[in-house]
């Protein structure tokens, strides 16, 4: 489960990841210590890395992503309630009040159950028509657990296949679009039991392979969370071991922060 | 309006601040650009400053700290619907990320509409009970606006003398307590007319003096608000001049905690 590496933060073919590296040490230092000066600075340093100035930021997934977000109000960026309350608002609230002049817009388009082949059922409306600058998606743990369960006879091919068809169909559609590949990520705890290895990293491992192939940062959350219950049971991240508490979406969130930041453009 | 300058964290007499000009340091850093090592790590460098391990942390004040809390869940520390949707969740979510082996509890008990002897009233209960090892207020804006709306005919006085009351009450029945106070602040839009001005300077101004005979860390949210609106309106921190946006609230959490995290015990 934690053969993910830092490393993860891989270098693009492309380029537009040269200073994932820089990103991949902030990962492998979640021990949560660091930079002495930081105590000094409220925020991060304003680094537009893959957001850049007036960009259209899209977080889509499942659950995790979705968050209890309100539906009314999904056409209205950067409105809290659409945003949920999730890692979704913690991204938001860090990039508006970090880069408050550089007219950002944010959305939430998760929703809860959804595996791969649903985002794709809904991408023109809840993705293409957004024309957003930046993606990022975050979707597996349905496509395994709904299995588990007996509700769904996909298999990680599927996934892996539905998955590289969507990120192919977003690059041809939106051209220019810089993609994040979030890492479906569990924690030993709750509905996690060991029925789920080592089936669940095949998962982990289509997606980053995806990501590869198709230029997208990955954002190694399941090391993240490895690295967290070091310091804390799964539970205070996870209380089931797949919805993150809020402890678990801020630090989602600002590790996601540091990946997009220490990514160029 | 802007005469609270960065230097609002003073030394202590006392010498629990002894860092505090690191923090002073961060407020007038609010560019909001900073240390380059930042970008590469998701958490500011663990620095325990006023809040140690195992502490109680008490976040007390009027609508901006109650921000919609569950009044049902307050009895439990950590609890986000009990955090509300404003700065105490920001900082909580972080102090819970950032040191989720501090085995530390939070709590929210402000309430909308309250001014500084309401806080008084209910403090045996709201506070005292919990037994806090820190306690932050932030009041004074209704003491302010509700006499302006023709519903209260307190003044300035009343308020210092109100406010001085409750600090002395709350170190004599808390022994070592750490104590927070925050700068009242509004800003010039929405319900915040020239009306307002200069009286309600003298109610900042009254804040900081009691916070500094009672030893208290001082947060100048004032000077922060008035650096924000270099960047953007002030409608993007808080939409009537007196309740913050979510951006307006991170930032409020992101300066409180540098400046909690640089103030030592």
């Amino acid at each position: 489960m934690t053969d993910t590496s830092a490393m993860d933060l891989r270098t693009s073919r492309r380029g537009f990841l040269g200073t994932a590296t820089a990103a991949a040490a902030t990962i492998s230092a979640m021990s949560l210590s660091g930079c002495s000066e930081t105590a000094k600075r409220p925020f991060a340093k304003n680094s537009h890395g893959l957001i850049a100035n007036g960009d259209t930021v899209l977080l889509q997934g499942d659950s995790i992503t979705d968050a209890g977000r309100n539906r009314e109000r999904e056409g209205t960026p950067n409105d809290p309630a659409m945003l949920g309350g999730g890692y979704a608002h913690f991204i938001a609230a860090r990039l508006l009040a970090e880069r408050a002049d550089a007219n950002l817009k944010i959305y939430n388009r998760g929703i809860s159950g959804h595996k791969v082949f649903q985002l794709a059922e809904r991408w023109d409306k809840d993705c293409i028509a957004l024309k957003p600058n930046l993606v990022s998606i975050l979707i597996g743990v349905n496509d395994i657990w709904h299995k588990l369960d007996g509700h769904y006879d996909g298999t990680v091919e599927v996934y892996e296949k539905d998955y590289r068809a969507l990120l192919a169909r977003t690059k041809k559609e939106l051209p220019g679009v810089k993609l994040v590949v979030c890492e479906p990520f569990v924690l030993r705890t709750g509905a996690v039991t060991e029925k789920w290895f080592p089936e669940f990293d095949t998962y982990r491992t289509a997606a980053k392979k995806v990501a590869t192939e198709t230029d997208a940062l990955f954002v190694p959350f399941q090391s993240m969370f490895d690295e967290a219950v070091k310091k804390a049971p799964p539970a205070h991240w996870a209380g089931d071991g797949v919805h993150p508490t809020m402890a678990g979406a801020c630090l989602m969130a600002e590790t996601w922060l540091a990946a997009v930041s220490g990514a160029k453009a």
